[in-house]
């Protein structure tokens, strides 16, 4: 197990954490986008009521439920649609970065592309946390285009806690991306970023010139 | 007008320049986040096909429709739903920053917050560029939460072009932020951003150090 990873027992037995459980619902697709880029994969994240990236789960109470159970309960609020995901979709547990009690859960799950686009069609029309915890739910691109845009793109946004390592860790392990090609589009992910840095400073520009007209 | 704008009537007779029409659509909301931080506002932007945040819109070719039209036709195949956009909800005209031949007009459309759920029904279900130009729609949190995050870790994100600088200079066109707590909220978003820095390059190394093992 890689550093900072711990069993699922361990994790259960530590007293005090508090646990919270998020899963990575995909599967494949015959697709392409524009006629002719193979989309191969289709993986959901969602935006966040703070604004940041990150995979459909919450917390999750040990002691009045079973992991899997309190992350179905999560799904149902955020998706709309009663998802079951069992302990064989467990992929690993590990302490987050922000904190040593708090234990995340990383789940993952194949489904089929029509039940992917159901969950999609839900999360924006019968699920009760839309406009509340869940801003929207996106498609993570697996693609690179030929502008260079795509997944480095995707990857360039900000994340909650470990959610960017989760889904690099499980497109490597469920060999959605070849690790060569993952490695270039985070090497133009960082350059996607420091573009950013320039943006970010020109809005503040703005808005200090703003602030002073108003 | 601020540097790089320019009038409706001088970009329709720039010669040989192509034409990006995007609207933001937004609405006012009396919902509270977990029943106690104020929304005010849902506005839309989408995740890209290239990975990147950026509003509803496309190219259009004056020789064929006019700016509007071409903008309607665009909604229509992004949202799944015919949104009329006139020429009274254009807000202005500037040449991209990557391109001087490239002219960027901005549209900005108030809604009832039923046509907004409305709009994001449709683009999961009915919109033909759903899965392929538009990985989803999300709304753009506009309060600041508790820990600091929201607005801020949002425009932390990559956008395409300028959706950013258009998001920030809307927002303040219309009073939707106060340019004091806008200000804050964009010194927040480069703090994100710096964070978001190291997160990455702690990805590009497991990544590196995956590629050895498999």
């Amino acid at each position: 197990m890689a550093s900072g990873q711990l069993s699922r027992a361990e994790a259960l037995a530590c007293a005090g954490c508090r646990h919270a459980c998020h899963v990575m619902l995909y599967s494949d697709t015959k697709t392409q986008l524009f006629g002719k880029i193979p989309i191969k994969h289709i993986i959901l994240m969602q935006m966040r009521f703070d604004g940041l990236l990150g995979f459909p789960g919450g917390l999750v109470n040990p002691a009045e439920e079973t992991l899997e159970g309190g992350l179905g309960r999560e799904l149902l609020e955020e998706l709309g649609v009663a998802i079951p995901v069992s302990i064989e979709d467990h992929v690993d547990s590990c302490y987050a970065p922000e904190s040593s009690r708090l234990i995340t859960h990383f789940y993952v799950k194949k489904m089929e592309e029509e039940q992917i686009r159901e969950v999609e069609r839900a999360a924006a029309s019968t699920a009760t946390d839309h406009g509340q915890e869940v801003l929207g739910m996106v498609r993570v691109p697996l693609y690179v285009t030929k502008g260079g845009g795509g997944l480095s793109s995707f990857l360039s946004h900000s994340f909650i806690g470990n959610a960017r390592s989760q889904l690099v860790d499980a497109v490597l392990r469920f060999n959605l991306v070849d690790p060569e090609e993952l490695h270039k589009v985070l090497v133009c992910s960082l350059k996607t970023h420091a573009h950013t840095a320039e943006d970010l400073q020109a809005a503040l520009a703005l808005t200090e010139a703003k602030r002073k007209r108003f």
